[in-house]
C-alpha cells in the first residue's frame, strides 16, 4: 500500500453535494476550478488559462476533422449592416430579438446601425455571393472560429452566456444533394467529437420545425442528458436549401450554363459543449475530464517530508520523460501533497502520479486514478518507473473509455421508451431524461406537450413501427421522437 | 534542361508593377492571391482561406513561443462598459476617438454605452484586481488571442483595417524589474517572429514619449522598412508601469505582507506583420511567401499531355510520401501547367515541383524555387525522386535564408547615418528610409521634423558617441533615434 494516504484536506467541502442541487454545484465547480471568472460585462463571462486550455483541446479535435474532410478556415467580419440583416426574413425574425448594436463610431452617429454578428450566415452569403461564378467554384467549404454575441438575460458559465466562442461552418453546393450530405457529415463529426473526445453520449437526430434554425430547412442535432435530467444541445447542423442563396443572390452557372442558386450549409459548436463536460462527468470531488481534453493528463506531486530534495528531483526528472507524449505538469508549489490532491481532484486531472521516499527506493512511483472512486479497485496503483509511460497511456486509455461508457450507462438508463399517454406527460414532467414516443410531429401537439410539462422535441428519427399512434395525443405517428426537458 | 519550359500564360499582366506604385501593386496582389476580399462592412475586409492559413502560421510560430516562456491563453469580454474605460486617463485619451459604442441590445436602449474593445487593458486590469491577492499570485503571464476594433477611415487590408486579428499579451508582477524584463523578452520574441519566420528584419527599441502607447511608461517596438522607404511598426511591447494597477487597484501582499500595486506589461502583434511580408517579399509576379510562413511549401503539378494520366498518378504519389514532412498540394484541376505555374507564382508558394512524362522516364522531378528570378542559376534543378524530400527540405531553408537575406540587404542599404542637418531633412522628405542620428528626444523638436518632412522617430536607443548633439535642432543628443515616415 502507498504511504502516502492519509493528508487528504477538507478543501473539497466548499463544493455543494452535485446530486443535491446540479445548479449550485455547477457554478461552485466552474469557478473553483478557475475555468471561469464572471466579469463586470453583463452576460459574459471570462475564460481563464485552464478553461481556455479546455477549449483549445476542443479546437483542436474539432479543427483536425474539419480540415481532414476538406474545409479550410477563414475569417469575416464582427459587424454586420442592418440592411443585410432583413433579407432573409425567418432568420432576422429569429435572431433580431438577440442583436446588440453599434450606433456610434468615435464621435460620430452612424446613419445605418451595425449588428454584432449573432451568428454569420448573412455576412458570409453576400460574400459568397461575389466569390462563387460557376460549377467549378463548388463546393465552399469554409470554418471560421469566431465569438459571436446574442443578446440574453441569463448568465451560466459555457451554457447561456451574451459572448460566447464557438466554430461556424459554412459551405456551398451544387446541388440539394451534397448540401445534406454535408449537413449530415458535420453531424457526425459533432457527434464523434462529443462521444470519443468528450466522453459525452448523445442522441442524433433531425429538429421538428420549431426546433429549426431560423432559415433552415432541415436542422440535426447532437443531444446529451444532463445528471439533473435536462437535455444539452450540444451542436447543430443545418441545411439551408436554397433559403440563403435565393436571399443573398448565391448563383452559379452550372455545366450546362444554366444558372442556378447554389445549397447552403452551416453548422456550429461551440463552447456550451464544455458546460456539457463539466456536467457529465464532475462527482463531488469536484471535476473529472476526459484525458482527450484534458489541458493536464497527469500532475506529479512530489512527497516531501522535512528538506529532503529528492522527491522534487525525481518528480521534475519524470516530467522531462514523459513530457514529449503526455501533457505533465509538476506540482512544485509550497503547499502540503494533501492540499495539492485535493486541488488537482477539484481540477479534474484525470492522473495524479506521486513520488515519494519509498517510491524512490522502490523505483516506482503511486499512480492515481481520478475517475474512479477513493478504495475502488484499481484506483492506486504502484507502477515502476520503467514502465511508466506505457502503463500511463493504457490507464487514460481506460479512464477515456470508462467515462464514456459510464455517461452511456446513465443515458441509456435514463432513456424511456412509453406508449402510455399519463406515463408520458408524468416522465417529461418529471424530469426523467428522454423520453420516447411515437410522434404526430405537428406543432400543436409539441406546443400542448410544452405548455403542460416544459418538455420539447429533441431529435426525431424514423418512426420504429409503422401504424403506431402519437403518445401525446393520439393522431397517427409519422416520427420517432425524443422528448425532454432542455437548458 | 527540363522539358516544360514554354507554358506561361500572361496571368501575372493583371498585376501593376511593384516599383511603380507599391500601393496598387500591394492591392492587387492581396485580393488577386485571394488573401482578403473588401466586405460591404465599412472598413473591414474578410480574411480569405488562404490569408487565413497563413495567419494560423504566424499565430503558431508566435503561441509556441509564448507557451514556452510561460504564458497561458485565456478569452476576455468583447464589450467594456464605458465607466471602466475611462479610469486611465491617457489611456481613454488615445482609445476614445476610435471606439464604436453599443447603445442598444435587442429592443432595449442601453443605460450605459459599451466599448467593443480597441485593446484589453481595462477589461484584464478589472480582472487581475479580482484575481491577484498575494506575491503567490504572481507572476500572472496571460496572452489572448481576439478581434478589436478601431473606428479608421482607411482601410488598408492587413495594414489599416477597422476590425482586425491580433494577439495581446498582459502581465502582472512584483516588481518593475520583472516587468521589465518581461516587455524586452515579448520585444525580443516578436523580434525572432519577424526575422525568423516572417523573413523580414527590424530594427527595434523604445519609443519616443510622443509615440509611446497611452498610459505605458516606456513602449518598445519592431520596425520593418518597405520598398517604398517607409517604415511599418510590426509589434509592440509596453511596460505599463504601475499606471493601470493604479486606476484598476491591482494589488497585492507582499512577502513582507505589505500591500503594493502590481507592475503590469502589455504587448501585441497583429495580422499587419503580414502586410509586412507582403511588401517586403513580393515581386512583379506576385508574392513570395517565405517557407515558414507558407500554407502551402511545395505545389506539385504534373505536366498532362494528352489523355496520360500518369504524370497525376505520380504526383499524388509524391504528395503522399512527402505530406508527413511538409506542406504540399497537388494541383490536379483542368487549366493548363503554364496557366497555373503562373498562379501559383502569384500566389507565392516557395517550390514549385513539376513531372511530366520525361521526369518519370529519368525517376526525377522538376524543383522551381520561387525566391529566384527566371533563368537565375539555381531557380530550376532537375532533382532524383529518391532524393526528393532530403533536397526539398535543404531548398526551403534556403529559401527561408535568402529572402531574410534579402530583405536585410535592402534595410541595410536604406539606411542613412547623417551628421548633415539639411541632408537629415532632405533623408526624411524624400522618403530614403530609416535615418539614423544623434537625437536630442525632445517633443518639439520630434514635432518640427514630422511637420516639415511627415518623418517620425521609429525607434530610440543608447547614444553611440557620447557628447553628439541633436542632428535635427543642435541641441544636446541624448539617444541614437532612427527617423521614418511611416504606415
Amino acid at each position: 500500500m502507498p504511504e502516502h494516504e492519509e493528508q487528504l484536506e477538507p478543501l473539497v467541502t466548499e463544493i455543494p453535494p452535485k446530486a443535491a442541487d446540479l445548479s449550485a454545484w455547477y457554478t461552485a465547480v466552474t469557478l473553483k476550478a478557475e475555468l471561469v471568472s464572471y466579469s463586470p460585462v453583463r452576460g459574459c463571462v471570462v475564460l481563464r488559462p485552464y478553461g481556455f486550455a479546455l477549449w483549445e483541446n476542443l479546437q483542436k479535435a474539432l479543427d483536425q476533422r474539419f480540415k481532414a474532410t476538406g474545409h479550410e478556415n477563414a475569417y469575416f467580419p464582427l459587424l454586420i449592416p442592418e440592411h443585410l440583416l432583413v433579407k432573409e426574413a425567418e432568420h432576422v425574425e429569429g435572431f433580431a430579438p438577440e442583436v446588440a448594436w453599434v450606433t456610434q463610431g468615435g464621435q460620430e452617429r452612424l446613419n445605418e446601425r451595425l449588428a454584432i454578428r449573432p451568428t454569420s450566415e448573412v455576412i458570409i452569403g453576400v460574400m459568397y455571393a461575389k466569390w462563387i461564378q460557376s460549377h467549378r467554384d463548388l463546393p465552399v467549404l469554409i470554418n471560421q472560429w469566431a465569438n459571436v454575441l446574442r443578446w440574453e438575460k441569463a448568465t451560466r458559465p459555457f451554457l447561456r452566456t451574451m459572448e460566447f466562442l464557438w466554430q461556424e461552418g459554412h459551405t456551398a453546393h451544387a446541388t440539394a444533394a451534397e448540401a445534406r450530405e454535408e449537413t449530415l457529415r458535420m453531424l457526425d463529426i459533432y457527434r464523434e467529437v462529443a462521444e470519443d473526445v468528450v466522453g459525452v453520449p448523445v442522441y442524433t437526430g433531425a429538429k421538428s420545425p420549431s426546433e429549426r434554425f431560423p432559415g433552415a430547412v432541415e436542422t440535426f442535432s447532437i443531444e446529451a442528458l444532463m445528471p439533473d435530467g435536462k437535455a444539452l444541445q450540444s451542436g447543430t447542423s443545418h441545411d439551408l436549401g436554397q433559403n440563403f442563396s435565393k436571399a443573398y443572390d448565391i448563383k452559379f452557372a452550372d455545366v450546362d450554363q444554366s444558372v442556378k442558386y447554389v445549397y447552403t450549409t452551416s453548422w456550429g459548436m461551440s463552447w456550451r459543449m464544455l458546460g456539457g463536460m463539466i456536467m457529465t462527468h464532475g462527482d463531488d470531488r469536484g471535476l473529472r475530464i476526459p484525458p482527450a481534453l484534458a489541458p493536464i493528463e497527469a500532475v506529479i506531486v512530489p512527497i516531501v517530508k522535512g528538506n529532503d530534495t529528492a522527491p522534487l528531483a525525481h518528480a521534475q526528472e519524470l516530467a522531462r520523460d514523459l513530457r514529449a507524449a503526455f501533457r505533465v505538469r509538476v506540482d512544485d508549489r509550497d503547499y502540503t501533497p494533501g492540499w495539492k490532491f485535493s486541488e488537482w481532484e477539484m481540477r479534474g486531472v484525470p492522473v495524479r502520479i506521486e513520488i515519494g521516499p519509498r517510491d524512490i527506493q522502490m523505483e516506482s512511483v503511486t499512480l492515481v486514478r481520478r475517475d474512479k472512486s477513493k478504495g475502488e479497485a484499481g484506483a492506486k496503483l504502484s507502477v515502476l518507473r520503467s514502465d511508466l509511460a506505457r502503463r500511463l497511456r493504457s490507464e487514460l486509455d481506460h479512464i477515456q473509455r470508462a467515462m464514456h461508457a459510464q455517461a452511456k450507462a446513465f443515458l441509456e438508463s435514463h432513456t424511456f421508451a412509453t406508449r402510455d399517454r399519463s406515463k408520458f406527460f408524468e416522465l417529461c414532467e418529471s424530469r426523467a431524461g428522454m423520453i420516447d414516443i411515437p410522434f404526430c410531429n405537428r406543432a400543436e401537439c409539441e406546443a400542448n406537450v410544452k405548455q403542460r410539462t416544459s418538455a420539447t422535441t429533441r431529435v426525431l428519427r424514423e418512426l420504429g413501427e409503422p401504424g403506431a399512434v402519437c403518445v401525446a395525443c393520439g393522431e397517427p405517428a409519422i416520427v420517432q421522437a425524443y422528448f425532454a426537458q432542455t437548458y
